[in-house]
């Protein structure tokens, strides 16, 4: 029976559709993982990635750190560690949250998690039922979409325009409907670029305060401005109903996997329970060499070279969109982060853009999948500007402007 | 309103027990923090601890393996990376199943977790709906049991003995009911140290191979045997409806969150896509720096080291249990892995005996958390002997015998 069982007919005929769970029929497949792969072939320049540019990240300095936690850290730098996360890089958090926002928050409302990503996961884990009512923006996170459909809410999108939110959208939804949580990245946003007004903050947190829903703050790009004056935050205004994900991908290294939870001590517990169950712990070794970079070196000068380089590309890419892209596409104007968002003229698809700049050998991402409401025939786009050098974003921006107008003469 | 929202009392009138999810209500709470809590103050011997031993961690190797990382890696190792995990070490992997057990795998069957608690919590979102019937041992591995208690799945416990479940309920048990799969450690399991009888295992598969329903092999202590001949494994048996657990955390360190699943295509397609949404994915530049480790040196040759250690604290445990414990304590005898499993005589409660252990300056684990029928009496206990030297097992199996002595005599 034994050999009967490898038989390969048996082997084929297994159906495994019938073991999945239900939760897992609603993700969207990964969209950008295959624009990405089209995108690294033959001199192709791309602005399709979501990437910090790996040339500005600190190798030295953290091999020093390594060094450092080999030499002080002895063997239980590789034991088993407790779930909330090392301490003092907790305390480090909690520190620079009052330093830099004057915000107090005890190391003990800070939970480490394995990237941003786990907050995203661990909040739907902890706070998603099914059918749950979730604002997101439209267009909105990817990855907040993938982690957050697992849960199967209803995601009620709400239109973001160059100040943020519709508020008076999300109030008439809010009226009609029981809303869980907002998620938004109100800083230099994924996919558009956009920050929110302190008027459009105000009016989201007000709502949510009379409709007694829960503010989900991520800010993976917040310490990444180039233009202009920090503005208020949402854990700021109403730490007692906001829940603020923070990460070290973009300011240090992203390979480590380096994020953090913020949160009401009540909800850092249940976070802590769903955090034991699904890794027990970050990586505790890069935890203590991240602590050991961030103490031994001074973070904000490192941001300082990584905005100047990213501040420098993004006005370049504004520049040449305003020299070669044809009129009436718009676009965000950004003043952090590595993003930057175009709406091409009304009835042109950016999927059918895409072919064309592919043979032109420029790449982007087309704004299908950060929506989602499933249609396929979107007019905008997202291109990132970390990655590129001037010249490439010249090439790129040019290449891009071209076929937007052989797409145009095509309509 | 701003400053009137920072008032104490509306920040604590805020329930947040409205925003929870149904699924977290059912989650064990970490029973064995608390318990670890207590076993580390003041001189007490513990054997209520689940760590490797950090005095055989290979820290001078893993230092070299880091500083070449930095040498031949370049900025790359700290950019982000694909999900399915570092192909070499999935290659290298994949060829360690083949030179020891004669396994074929491909590393695209292969998926890098951040530790085999996440590929726990994986099979758990990708296959478990709410009521599914899921096989569990009893008593049965903790870290499974919250992990897939998130997705609120109806356990279905059967009995463990010496050679393994009790085919005989499992067999009746899928008669008369839908089984979606089946969790085992069939070798050395924790808590209780057992190894599975080929004849065991045999019939296992032919139930689930007749009943149609997966298996999922957990494996965390295999590599760790100092006693008898190796056994087959489910995976190699039935793979196209086996489910494979790994993990470097006993062989070479837990801090790094490393472990990996093998599963069939279909199946390993679909935890891709969960893995994403769950962290992108696993610590790249850890990846790296163990690969190199797993390149440099031999495995075994550590693996043999550390078996070595926990198979003489093994045979001082057992030969303690034989001189100090009263008559009527059962116990296992393992193989290989760390831990050992005591059933007191009937009637003794391990918890009661708990709190005269540590009176007496030795502590363990309550049989309670490994079992899911929620009842507060059991007469079984784990111990730990990874962690302790001969010296300290003497001194703590004594002072337990003098607590169970007390025991039965205050019973």
């Amino acid at each position: 029976m034994y050999q009967n069982l490898h038989n390969n007919l048996l082997f084929k005929e297994l159906k495994y559709s019938k073991f999945f769970s239900d939760r897992m029929h609603g993700i969207p497949r990964s969209f950008i993982r295959e624009i990405l792969k089209v995108a690294i072939c033959n001199d192709i320049i791309s602005f399709a990635g979501g990437l910090p540019n790996r040339d500005i990240f600190p190798v030295k300095e953290l091999q020093e750190s390594t060094q450092k936690v080999f030499a002080i850290g002895g063997k239980d730098i590789f034991q088993y560690s407790n779930s909330e996360g090392y301490l003092p890089l907790r305390e480090y958090i909690a520190n620079r949250y009052y330093d830099k926002l004057n915000i107090k928050i005890s190391p003990d409302q800070i939970l480490i998690t394995s990237g941003s990503q786990q907050g995203l996961d661990l909040v739907g884990k902890v706070l998603i039922d099914q059918s749950d009512n979730i604002v997101i923006e439209k267009p909105g996170y990817l990855g907040a979409i993938q982690a957050f459909s697992v849960y199967k809410p209803e995601f009620v999108p709400i239109p973001l325009y160059e100040n943020g939110i519709d508020t008076f959208v999300l109030r008439s939804e809010s009226d009609c409907r029981d809303i869980k949580l907002l998620y938004a990245v109100p800083d230099f946003q994924n996919p558009s670029g956009i920050s929110y007004s302190e008027t459009i903050r105000n009016e989201v947190a007000d709502i949510a305060e009379s409709k007694n829903f829960l503010l989900v703050e991520d800010t993976p790009y917040s310490d990444l401005r180039f233009n202009g004056q920090s503005t208020n935050n949402f854990y700021k205004m109403y730490p007692h109903r906001t829940i603020l994900l923070g990460t070290f991908s973009k300011t240090v290294v992203p390979s480590f996997r380096m994020g953090w939870i913020v949160a009401p001590q009540e909800i850092i517990d249940k976070l802590l329970i769903a955090k034991q169950a699904a890794d027990l712990h970050t990586n505790y070794f890069t935890q203590r060499v991240l602590y050991q970079y961030l103490t031994d070196y001074n973070i904000d000068d490192h941001i300082s070279k990584i905005t100047e380089v990213y501040g420098r590309q993004r006005n370049k890419m504004v520049e040449c969109i305003q020299e070669y892209l044809p009129d009436g596409c718009d676009y965000t104007k950004p003043d952090g982060g590595m993003f930057l968002w175009i709406t091409l003229p009304e009835g042109l698809s950016s999927m059918d853009l895409f072919n064309l700049a592919i043979k032109r050998k420029v790449a982007f991402v087309p704004g299908n999948p950060f929506y989602t409401d499933g249609r396929d025939r979107y007019s905008t786009l997202r291109l990132n500007f970390s990655c590129s050098n001037e010249a490439a974003i010249e090439t790129g921006i040019k290449r891009l402007g071209e076929a937007i107008m052989e797409l145009k003469q095509q309509v």
